[in-house]
């Protein structure tokens, strides 16, 4: 998923194709994808305009076999990825982001693992922060925070699954829709490296990892 | 606040004390204290039995003035504290999570300057993942993340609010009792550097970014 516009950034270009360490961002986690043995192929969703500078970013990933642009929002974008890949039957699909960079391949697989068996799986990390509404620069109300998650990608689902539920349902990620179908959503534990790029400090913060990140 | 257990962390010592880049983290912190011209001394909560380890380690930090046992609870951590500043009779008091070591000095004094004008204000950060609970390793519920932040330390406050505060309310962080005692909290943008070595994945990725931190 490297179709958003990076509207929270101040960045020319969107952060997924910032340069980190000389490279953009969304080569990290394709290297994740590029050397699972679980991974057949990727299809990358880009903005519109970017076809050919993005082509030549992904150039050397050998299963990066589609570049498509995406939509207006998440959803419309997941639903003309999924579409897309209708003639190619996947039996799972993973869904990530290309602004998460930091992505290990033991995450990446445990998630299609548990997809396999359960049917909908996604990295989320516990919240160890007080989280709290605020409202015009003040709190409004605090919620508990026991058993309350962060959802991450990696992100992967029976293709038939999430197929049916983005027909009927939306929400800000692809977890949301496949439970509002009534699908169970197993918790794989991420990790603090896979974050999202999405403000300036972010994009700092992986100019500092990108030294020493080595995958696994 | 030095006095937590880590009890979360596979840690023969709390995660505060742990080396990162040969330094405790303790004394990350401490540094932006101690630079700024806001604070006039410190107060260093600690648990039982590292009374002479942490006097080693704030060695050199001409503003803490006292180190003290804290007790069981961040709560009962925080009366003591503020009881043994009585006899101080402190303007405006800064928690500060000694576990976060990453704090900059411009955030620390934004967050004291908010205080002063508006009685209680805290760091916090807008979070911009997807935020569900779990239940049993499922997903349980979404809810919604419009206005939604993690609070981060440091925390501010006017003396009198927070010590009439903690005398009736309790909370997981200084802010809850606050506000549940019918002040306003105040928010001042928080940074994804400030945040709180919880899990071993977070201490590792302190070890990175010790290399290249230097305050401001």
């Amino acid at each position: 998923m490297a179709a958003g516009r990076s509207t929270r950034i101040n960045s020319q270009i969107p952060k997924q194709f910032c340069k980190i360490c000389d490279r953009p961002v969304i080569q990290y986690s394709l290297s994740a994808f590029e050397k699972s043995a679980l991974i057949d192929s990727c299809l990358v969703m880009i903005p519109q305009g970017y076809a050919e500078r993005i082509s030549q970013m992904v150039e050397g990933f050998r299963k990066v076999r589609w570049i498509l642009t995406g939509g207006e929002t998440r959803h419309q974008t997941s639903v003309i990825a999924l579409d897309f890949l209708r003639s190619v039957s996947p039996s799972i699909v993973v869904f990530h982001d290309a602004a998460r960079p930091f992505l290990s391949v033991s995450l990446l697989e445990k998630v299609i693992e548990e997809a396999k068996v359960f049917g909908a799986a996604t990295a989320a990390v516990p919240i160890t922060d007080t989280v709290a509404y605020f409202k015009d620069d003040f709190v409004n109300s605090y919620i508990p925070r026991d058993g309350l998650y962060r959802i991450q990608t990696p992100q992967a689902f029976r293709y038939d699954i999430v197929v049916n539920a983005l027909k009927d349902f939306e929400g800000e990620d692809s977890t949301k829709p496949v439970f509002l179908s009534g699908e169970k959503i197993r918790l794989v534990e991420g990790d603090s490296y896979c974050f999202k790029i999405t403000k300036p400090k972010d994009l700092e913060l992986a100019r500092v990892l990108c030294r020493f990140w080595k995958g696994d």
